[in-house]
């Protein structure tokens, strides 16, 4: 490894994918951070908001506008939506940036704006960046300047749909995606609908049929279906931290089995790092990814012949969000994809 | 009120469906507890085993074959599958039986076979049954002797679709049922996937694909269809007690609007004590009907066209299997059906 | 029981304790619910706010100062801390109060400016208030107009420490209570530290040497030992919506054994209805009063010579607020002491 | 580094701590894994009893008589209490051994008989023993053949008082330990009493005043104060995976005050790597160390003249256990101490 480490800025510290970068970029090899922003918390160490990072030896978080971005290599954005376009824009050209935000994930300005309920504030950068689920668009990647990181609930449904889309053993039509997802999705800001007292000891289903990440699982799909692809995307808020569980419910093409979809995932992601397909008929649990980088998928027989049941989880603010930001840029810098994120799930 | 009270006993009165049968009938104006057995802990009080019970008068736990059946009314028979149909089968004529157990729900004994690995032990017996979903099955209920009462997981994918699919409002193919449970279903027996350290703060999906409660609901909504249907049945095990969400993917029939399969519903239980409806666009949550014998439904339309989303929670240890009992009690002994039963969801 | 329902209202009815005043009204024989306000949500109905309970009857939610108070007969205050001393003072005589909030509970002008930094604002009408811990002042509940609900914690450790203060049987010093309590007693208003993330999976103490509610347990503890009483408060926060759970530690008198104190338990708290004294050795869990209005002890033998355990459990939005509530609205009213609070804990 | 690396085994690799002893030794850079026993599942992968661990290239599981010691340097033992003393006893003398069991902990024969009803099997090797509270006693562990592994209690108990003792700056006497621990604490092995339903939603204390880790807790606190120390050490279980939190509640000798205590644990633990000294008057949160090495103390003045409060956090499965072992292994072997350890906590 180089002893010139990438310097590195994280927009938006005091959020919790803000604190996970934190946390994997203290043991990343080649990176150092060098700038922390928190509107909000400007000004405080950023152990008091995060006490148990309190011993590293970090930068006191100050406000945007105070940031020196000549010694900034990337920068990860972790701003709310809404707020990114215009700060990515005014961001000098050689920082390299890690959008964490849904503000440049969708390529469509009218789809955007249909979704966010107002113009794209920054359509001419709109066209540079590249869309970072890393195993799927890892060459565009490497030579971006600007990255969308993807959303925690598109990621595992892209990966696992795409190569069966590509390959037509699926069909376009009827997919149907149950999604099941812990609270830390929803951020650090006081809700009441996230309060202890409202999440545990139960579940409940939330944005039914209109939930702004089916725009952009079927961007993803329709990339790979070389057509428009609309989806059932039904979210469900549970009582875990961390975590999302997507139960995928497919149709098959005609005369390809199950057996075939699950042997497609193995060959696809055969030697990626982050990507574990298990046997045919297991499924994978939220809790044996926490943590760490890993998405897991399993692919099921479904009791209705001529349909396939896929199940993929992964840790939102891992390779949902943090994780996966830190991949994109490991692949931006020319560093070994996996630096910084051989982190073992923490179980139990 | 009569003075003279129902006399009942609970067989297998130690497990959680026979505490929350006991904590019912406490309070029920019409009907007195007066036989309690348990095998393995027979001899015991009640209240060393469910020590938040311990207050109430009770008869001391004893094994079934210690019996006197002269002095009982109705049985709840809340044994381990398997066990049931020898000892209904053996019981005397004057007793009324409710079954909480899987043995008497599959009316085709080849049926029975297939899930369960056996020839069903009380062939003659299962052709008097009556399958005890007391809002489909009301009258027939009133009639019987023995009620097979209905298992956790069927009884809200019954209850919505069976009007549905009566009045031919949605398709009787590609009907997908995801569902979410609490881990009382799978009983107070130790296993270890069900231990604390193994459940909570995750999720994983479980017999998907093939669910020994698929073969019960496709029979319910096979009478309803009046044709065989097949469904996807897809059960997910995750972190809370008590609680069962079904999120439930349906077809329209052509020029069927979501809206009127909402009227359907709201139509069908009107006035039904127990069933509520939500506004169309509303979803329900399991947390608001737990401890109550209540089941919510709310109906939303699909992002994809020509399809309906309809989300039900129900209570498993109320509606789902104690609660729906009493209930069937109630309605065999021509008492009110809500006797005991007026218990308000304990939220949070 | 007459037909003649005492006229309840509920000021704040949109918090949790609010809820759980309609929960348990609801079936009251002899009152009813005429007025609910809640400033921020006046003009909605009570089910929108908490949809477990929307299918009850209940007048919409209306403001404070649109209240018509001539027709009701009892007023739940369940307003913020600090709000409540003018409203209770402006209203019309023949209304009955029972407040929920710290405002009343103490008695010494001095005190309640040290721990609230504010004059009381109220202080004739603090003369006439009644402490309503309902077991040690029944009598003088009996013929209040208005009376201070205990808070959630001191409520076990009163109970169980007055009749051994007031026998001598313990020391009043070094007296320490380590309490862990469940999110609710927090209510239900949004911040960072209650948030489903931040609080599951964990625990932490807060407030330590220095709780609100230290000089309310002094008080009364000071009533029964006829003495100035210091004790060590130290409340923790932990995962679970409902419940506080009270390790008590103290010093015996001279010759004073373990087992003479719990003797002295069950002797004063025989046939209290809410009150339940284990067996010598035994401890309760904060789970087997879930959702009733009991408290249960457990007194065990501490392994340092001369020294003994008390551990207390109660439901802090029953005994611990709005069950107590109802108990002394009862007894206030001359109506039997338990009406709408025969309510079995929910378990599990 | 040296290439040669240390090659370990581990007795018992089927329980949590066992799966915690893999995750960290997965990437310590001078270990190797190279034997691993689970006699009731020899024969399988280790990834079929810890799925989030099966990417990991790691021996099958075998039965104990089937190792090959001649290739081991050194034994994790992670076997149940009882079974260890033979075990460890017939090892060659070339394995070094960090034992996790309670076998070795109390180095007096009649305590052990006394808390585990049995003599003690292996009396000759206890007295080579010693034990591994690794800040405590570092030099020792550094010439050890075999470690007695602390409990997970006894960790932060000692940790706080030994200095506070050996300094004599507070009581022996009227120390009590009030502790809140997750349930891994009780093992992966099926029992009622930790299923989830039994555990989520409530506390409960157990094994009051007479808990196995009180005389190993005394035993540490003796050798502190050079005199014999009783504790009222009283544990609780709530549900959390991972985690306790002891609050320490001691009698200050003459003229100490509580910030003279916390500047006391502030000196003895400057540039321990894993232990941290919150600012006085503030304290830790279980979850912010979890799944890391680090214990956390905070100091408070109590309300009470003349006492004050300590309150410690650590992961029981890390510092309370595999943590630790591997601590201890790095001394016994030469390693840097923190190597493999560097695990940031997992929050939230």
């Amino acid at each position: 490894m180089s002893d010139v480490k990438v310097k590195v800025g994280i927009l938006g510290a005091s959020g919790y994918t803000g604190a996970e970068l934190v946390r994997i970029l203290a043991h990343h090899a080649a990176a150092e951070i060098v700038l922390l922003t928190a509107d909000r918390r400007a000004g405080r160490p950023f152990g008091e908001v995060f006490p148990h990072l309190a011993h590293l030896n970090l930068p006191t978080m100050i406000r945007i506008d105070e940031a020196d971005w000549s010694n900034v290599d990337v920068i990860f954005c972790a701003l709310p939506h809404g707020t990114t376009q215009e700060v990515i824009a005014g961001l000098p050209q050689h920082v390299k940036v890690v959008d964490l935000s849904a503000d440049f994930r969708l390529f469509d300005p009218a789809t955007y704006k249909e979704w966010y309920g107002a113009e794209h504030a920054a359509q001419d950068l709109q066209k540079e960046v590249v869309y970072g689920l890393t195993e799927l668009h890892r060459e565009k990647v490497a030579k971006a300047r600007v990255v969308a990181n993807p959303g925690c609930y598109p990621t595992p449904a892209q990966l696992s749909l795409t190569p069966l889309l590509e390959q037509k053993l699926i069909l376009s039509q009827d997919i149907i995606i149950d999604a099941k997802s812990g609270v830390t999705g929803a951020g650090r800001s006081p809700k009441e609908g996230i309060l202890f007292a409202e999440i545990t000891e139960g579940i409940h289903a939330y944005a039914t049929g209109g939930h702004r990440h089916a725009p952009e699982i079927e961007q993803g799909l329709s990339w790979a279906a070389g057509d428009d692809v609309i989806v059932n995307f039904s979210p469900h808020l549970m009582p875990m931290s961390r975590g999302i569980l997507e139960s995928i419910y497919v149709k098959l093409a005609d005369g390809v089995t199950p057996e075939q979809i699950h042997e497609a995932l193995v060959k696809r992601y055969e030697g990626e790092p982050f990507v574990r397909v298990l046997p045919f008929g297991t499924t994978p649990q939220t809790r044996h990814v926490r943590g760490s980088n890993f998405v897991m998928f399993g692919v099921v027989k479904d009791r209705v012949p001529g349909r396939a049941i896929i199940v993929g989880v992964e840790d939102n603010l891992m390779k949902g969000a943090s994780g996966q930001a830190v991949q994109n840029m490991n692949v931006m810098m020319g560093l070994p994809e996996t630096m910084g994120l051989e982190l073992e799930p923490l179980f139990p």
